[in-house]
């Protein structure tokens, strides 16, 4: 794996190609399928008119996230957590970083109280499940919301704007955007970014896989992000006003 | 809810649109959508070359299943079992129906010392998730198996012929076919059947919701199975010429 | 093991020596010891004032069963439950059977907002217990609504007539009546039938444990179960009038 | 509750009257109904041809103990600890001191490599289970050792003598033997004695339930347990002479 | 291993050398470290203003403890039991023997509905640290109280009197007070004793690892425990009068 | 709360004290305690001459490491982690970030096949917890090492180089170094940094808690990292040193 040749000759700042499938199942007030080139990931958002313990009596709202992986969601089948009894450290990290990312852009008191639960479960990976998660989990709850202006439950939207998230990594020395599985599992240094639609950082999480990074490594990956966000925010746009 | 007027004014007899999609995701050996009307169920087939303990050393291989819902496939969500920690036990009997249901048409002994597992995941659910994982569990243990023929890991299919299943059940003394679920949690008693090719039996569990039933409305509705599973088989065959 | 010679020369169609202890144990409402032969359950029924959630505040009462198996029971032993930490996906699927059959013919509105847990404990097995467990809870499940009325609890008893269950199985071709533990590991189909006292059926679980069944031979089944299970509630009948 | 008057005029040196069933169920080595007055206490022991992890090679074999109650042996039903997935403090302290009590009097070295489980489930409870189920638990032990013995698999016995325990307490300042529930849960001093046949102490487990104990009313104590484990270890002579 | 030489030439009727700190850590009610020779053990108190459910509105308090090993606080590291999933037996053991000692020396009418947490947490391992944890945890309860009357909470002490525990055992034949790991896996006798500021026992437990003890021996280590215990208590005292 | 006034008049750039106390306990061969401020976190190295299965036959040894937060180290009691039987997704985050982090700076082909296992546990805590595990923590493996090549185990250290983490965050917009717990529930952005001796970056963990943060605000965060860092890296060698 070289940085110079990307699988289907990406350019290094290029995201995959990004589809964003509204009203993917029925049932749920929000269902987004998002892919991220063979990265699919259904996002359901609920919306349950209870709120956890710590809210109660609050007038305060809750924003939460799960996520799941189906067993064979990867190249090898992985064991189902159900039927192990317990969520990796892996998945629980990942879902609290999509609660946080989503909470980040609400505003819980005019959500009221009642309950946003987005489900992110991978149906198909290849790298970049969890930025595709937050990017669809958006898109989902915008959906719910709406559900509920429709309805009168509440006057006005308890969205202060978008969030998007991408990963961002350095390969033999260059810096590459929305990494993909091949990429993700060889690179040095893995980087996933969640911004807000006004080029604001909400959650910055980089790791060095091998060699620890520079400064200088640091910021070309910073901007790299901001540039895929920037796209992804208008794709969030171009699939809700559909 | 009354018989006579089915959803869609489906007849008594009649399936839903049944939709079959082999290929649906990429990294599994089989991997099938199966689409009972709204019910939409994926079903991958995973191989591995080990067996569980109690095959070890035996010659003969395994066939088991494993099956699950998504938090928000169904009208209100339903909690996460990998995040309660344990599976329901409707899930596990449902899992063992489908394991069970695949092994009766597998030579284990032709399988060779390896396992195929088959995770059936209900993305959709209105009704009949358990018929429908068995009868799209088959088609992608199917292409499961061709794959291993066509890497000389076996030379010839241990699959002894096509298993499907279907539910039937009594509403207002009328029997009906393939219940959704606005059938299924009124009806009086709920049948679900699974059937090898050959129209012999492979499983029978029939439950009276309500009031008990008599000898000859389980007669009626075996003969319905029949009918539907008739109707199934040449789908799946269908589905495995394309 | 052939059909032609059952144990003890039992007939095809004879049921073995039932018996049917009352009062076996003294805590609770209802405390029954039921043998089928050298299976042995003992079955409590006990009353709580209280309901699940589901129930609460509807007027209507629950009646609900656990299942449990001594480690010692069986032949080899086997690991107790409570210090697995799990009750394996068999015992669930039997403990839900017991608690539908029961239910079947009891009027929860009649019953009152109470429950009635039946613990089916197996002391020794030898095939059958399930069966056993469901014709002896329904003893034990009488005398704890006899004790509701002797109390004043309740004035008209909420049990709309008897329940039993009886296994039938077919080896080598012969339909046989109550397996017991050699006969139910080799034979080819083996099924659960529950019926009430009007010969109407509650359950029925068939499964193939080898080749599939045919019509005929589900018939010729049905018809030895419903000879069993009129014997099995005679017997109910007379321990419950001693 | 006065000491004065104990149910049934027992003395307060009596122990209640004592049966001890062998050969109760058909599957163990060795199997044993113990009562002490109410309480009935099934006592299995099992041979295995195993040892865990830490007795591998070393030649020497193991006894262990597990301990259950059925959920209505007791006055009011107590949850399944199969169900609620864990065993309590309480079982696992009382397992815990009835493994410890039986390798007291083993010869592990002439056990061989092998392990002899004993399952002590409660099936009725009126005080003293846990010493009931040491008592009983001998001398299923001894009829699993003869089981061996003449299975040629050992030559000699590794028990070096009989083991028996007995609860002792004190109620308004009177000392007394054998508690049953109502004395259990009343008294002011819970006095648990494990004894060899020679008269010496396995196990001495005292605790003050209400007011702590002097020297001379634990002098009283010890010497009421002798008297009792007398009479309980010619009892267990005499069971297996028959 | 000989009992005539103890490690550091300690006489066989010794303490170790106890030091106990109060204020170790700076957010519990109660916070003591307390070591006896190399055994160190963290006993904080921790006041909550609810009790358990068995205790609601009976306007009476509770006293409870929990019991905790960090992972190299021994010799070799043990797995960590919240990773784990499950306390294990002996953990249990001692956090309920801990629990009761306490609450022998609490009034839990004059305590009013709280809650006493005692957790103790074991950063260093070298035998009789269930015993320390008891007499340490005794310090950080009366702290606690302490803070209770110091905040008008409460009047008086719920506090009847001191309580404190230490081990004692039997090596080659000769009673050793206070054990110290080496010590402790190699007596023949192993016993812990809880006794009140009065000389009265709370808790006696006494186990015989390899020969059973006779009454003679039981005496000679009641004697032992009585004078250990003494001194505890008036180091208790000490460290509460600083 | 204002950023103007931390408590004790911290400079907005400056470490609270810090201490590190080698060999705190005897029998780990690393044994730490790091106080940032009022943080107290014992962290021990444990060396064990075997790897999980991912490594085994590789060559390669394993660092990991695992977290716990004492019952009473915070202002309120949390319920302890063994108790509840799992641990919660923060400490599963804490801890797989702190064996990451410790990796980074290992060569684990020189480390041969054995695993260093960290166990960093929290006796007090005030913000900083998962920082001063990890500057604590590789002291700790230091000193785990120096064991090993003391004892001929291996004969060239597998450390590449020390590893320090440092909190930084924003609190009305000034940026602060080392968050105590009052800043850190109070401040807008909160970003944990971990890097290597030669300046470099192993971790960046940004949330913005409140509003989301601009790049700016990274940019001066990050530089406020690095002087901390720089500090802390010092400090490890002195101590090392001593």
């Amino acid at each position: 794996m070289t940085a110079s040749t990307r699988p289907d000759n990406r350019a290094p700042d290029a995201l995959r190609p990004v589809r964003i499938t509204r009203h993917y199942t029925i049932h749920a007030e929000g269902s987004v399928l998002i892919e991220f080139g063979n990265t699919k990931v259904l996002c359901t958002a609920s919306v349950e008119e209870k709120v956890p313990p710590h809210k109660r009596g609050s007038g305060e709202g809750w924003v939460t996230a799960e996520y799941g992986m189906l067993p064979r969601a990867t190249h090898t089948r992985s064991s189902r957590e159900a039927a192990k009894g317990k969520q990796s450290g892996r998945t629980q990290e990942i879902q609290r970083l999509i609660g946080r990312s989503l909470r980040a852009v609400f505003d819980l008191k005019a959500l009221g109280e009642r309950t946003i639960s987005l489900d992110c479960d991978v149906l198909q990976a290849d790298g970049g499940t969890r930025t595709a998660s937050i990017t669809g989990a958006y898109v989902a709850a915008a959906d719910a919301v709406a559900t509920l202006l429709k309805g009168g439950l509440i006057t006005e939207s308890p969205i202060k704007g978008p969030v998007a998230a991408i990963s961002v990594g350095i390969l033999n020395g260059t810096p590459l955007l929305d990494l993909e599985y091949v990429e993700d599992s060889t690179c040095d240094t893995d980087m996933n970014v969640v911004m807000t639609g006004a080029g604001h950082f909400v959650e910055v999480q980089g790791t060095a896989e091998g060699v620890a990074f520079t400064r200088q490594e640091m910021d070309a990956l910073l901007a790299l992000a901001e540039k895929g966000i920037d796209e992804l925010v208008k794709l969030q746009a171009q699939a809700l006003a559909a």
